[in-house]
């Protein structure tokens, strides 16, 4: 058996999200079932996140374990073409220790999240951003985004359907940044609670709107109660973007 | 009557190109029946220029009449809404004097063509960009672009079909550059022969992968024969950037 690991860039939209799912199209099974018609093995692919349904990936980190013979340029080229016409390819395929675990090995997970802040519809990047009409104040948002940092009870920002253990997570970075009328929210900790970086977007917006003060944000993270939540920002703007693992 | 000017941003993938076709939709068809159901009137949509099948634009422009009293801000917004699914947007609207033409007030059109260079298939950017997978020489394929600045007879880089009466043009700037795995080449001129950009975007892939020196570029030019042309780039990578007007 030797263990490939694989970084892989999809777009979302088609999928209900990375994991294998019995009512529809997931990464995970478009993914496996490309290794299964290349090396005739069913593989279980792991994914250093499992993103939702309409959430995209730059660069999702994944492994499975492969008996057949074959060189990573090999199985990364063959990969590639059983996926199209899916949007989802394999930038880079490497072979990794038998103990290297896509998930359980990641130290660090980074996102962005793409605002379009505009009043036309959205054409090239339609499901690919979240459109705000509005004039957003990106400064406002940045400053209220510090209120996060650092290690909290993110209860307000967690999904119902959240299955971490804790809802206690440490936040390293969550920077929001405008250029013309593009504003990008990056998002890093070691780990996220299901929906968090949505949920913290969307107190964001309304921050950026002038609905919410800076302190507003520090007074629904304080509440530990999912009632305090503003609003969920939508998957459409949502991107994995690195995965970091200790070598 | 007040004539209207428009910037347009319109993903080219669904269309058959800007101008009315009997046989497929169009980007003027989408627009014209646009105004129509906000102002009940048949109008005539003029543009900068008159885009492939496939081709995208950032912002065109266009002009039409409209008789009905209506704000530019209610016009857009109105057009916007009617055309939607469709990936069309009006991203600025003003009235202009009744003898700004689109067209042939334009003094300068900017094209920008994107090249990915990797070898895994495009996910995000399928049909929006041209994906290379050999490793291109941006710098060769600039050294070679400069060869086909000024006044020229572009007869190799033109369509059988274009309607130009001359094939004499000005170009004014062609640059490559890369950021990472994408390439950009910029084109500016006063205007363009049918195919032009795409014709010398693809003898520029050529000297990218080093099987034309940049003097074998000049000698295409010189050739001044369709019959020289060595490549034709595909219609994704092409999005019109910006018109020009005297004021």
């Amino acid at each position: 058996m030797t263990r490939f690991a694989f970084t892989v860039e999809f777009d979302g939209r088609p999928f209900m999200g990375w994991q294998r799912q019995a009512h529809g199209p997931s990464v995970q099974q478009a993914l496996e079932t490309a290794v299964a018609a290349i090396t005739g093995e069913t593989v279980t692919m792991h994914a250093a996140g499992r993103t939702d349904a309409g959430v995209h990936a730059r660069a999702m980190r994944a492994h499975c374990d492969v008996a057949k013979d074959i060189a990573s340029h090999r199985l990364m080229a063959g990969i590639n073409a059983k996926l199209l016409p899916d949007p989802v390819a394999v930038t880079a395929c490497e072979t990794v220790a038998p103990d290297w675990h896509a998930r359980f090995s990641c130290t660090g997970r980074a996102y962005e999240y793409h605002i379009v802040n505009r009043r036309a519809p959205l054409t090239f990047e339609a499901g690919l951003a979240w459109r705000l009409a509005q004039p957003l104040d990106a400064e406002a948002m940045h400053r209220a985004a510090q209120h996060l940092i650092g290690r909290h009870d993110f209860t307000t920002f967690r999904s119902a359907h959240c299955q971490s253990r804790s809802p206690l997570k440490t936040l390293d970075r969550l920077e929001v940044t405008r250029t013309g009328d593009r504003l990008v929210v990056t998002a890093e900790a070691r780990s996220f609670l299901h929906h968090q970086v949505r949920s913290m977007v969307g107190c964001l917006a309304l921050v950026g709107y002038g609905k919410w003060s800076p302190d507003d944000m520090a007074a629904a993270l304080h509440a530990r109660d999912r009632a305090a939540l503003g609003l969920n920002a939508p998957p459409d703007g949502l991107y994995f973007v690195r995965a970091v693992y200790p070598d």
